[in-house]
């Protein structure tokens, strides 16, 4: 897709709608874990070869957890929830900036009562997922319990 | 800066502000014109090579009128106003999204009474801006005459 081809101007059309932008699934691969998550390609660029989604997790929805070598960039743009990076989670609501290093683990969890949305910077061209073993999530996601229920 | 060196979140401070992340002049260079702009860099990425700046125009102000060979992919995240691309005039609010493609004469303007607040995700490897020659503004403008007071 070049990108003079491209609308130049596309409306938020409400409720985080885009003209011209399709609500996605949030995996391909249904066999991934996750539950609630859409996803909306926002810009698709060459140059930078990177792509700008939003993604947005239902309430009581989460991601699935996983890491990989690829970043991500990430900037809270409706609602509020809770996010695992590594080995703390953290409360995160509108606004709020997340970086994911490399391999990384990593899971965004909306609150109960609210939706949870943002936006996700990553390269064109990354790595597939990491999803951990057997038995392994409840470990790596113990640093939630430390949050209470925001 | 590597990515592993950055805060993991960094939180929205409110009035979009955001903790480590300083508030810069929107241009290096004061012989360019412009009005009551600045510049956040909220994401310097090295893959994508890519940044994701936060740029806020006060009431009444503008960015310079400029082209270039990069793109621009810009997200509306505060306020309202106007913005020309090429030969046509925008009016633009809250979530809007806009493409701006190589060589394509670009300005944005805040609404008299609101400022505009956007995201503006650009390679970080890039070209320098050219602007009009001198009587050329007004005729590149002219598409925003189309749209009256927004």
């Amino acid at each position: 897709m070049s990108q003079d081809a491209k609308p130049l101007v596309r409306r938020h059309r409400g409720d985080f709608h885009w003209e011209g932008v399709d609500v996605l699934k949030y995996k391909q691969d249904d066999t991934t874990p996750f539950r609630d998550v859409t996803r909306q390609v926002l810009f698709d660029a060459q140059d930078p070869p990177a792509q700008l989604r939003y993604f947005e997790v239902a309430p009581g929805g989460w991601t699935t957890l996983e890491r990989h070598e690829h970043v991500h960039a990430v900037m809270v743009i409706r609602g509020r929830g809770t996010c695992l990076v590594g080995d703390q989670a953290h409360a995160i609501a509108l606004h709020d900036l997340v970086n994911i290093p490399p391999m990384t683990w990593h899971q965004f969890r909306a609150a109960a009562d609210e939706p949870l949305g943002f936006l996700c910077l990553v390269a064109s061209d990354r790595d597939r997922p990491q999803l951990p073993r057997d038995g392994e999530a409840e470990t790596i996601t113990k640093p939630f319990d430390t949050l209470g229920n925001p």
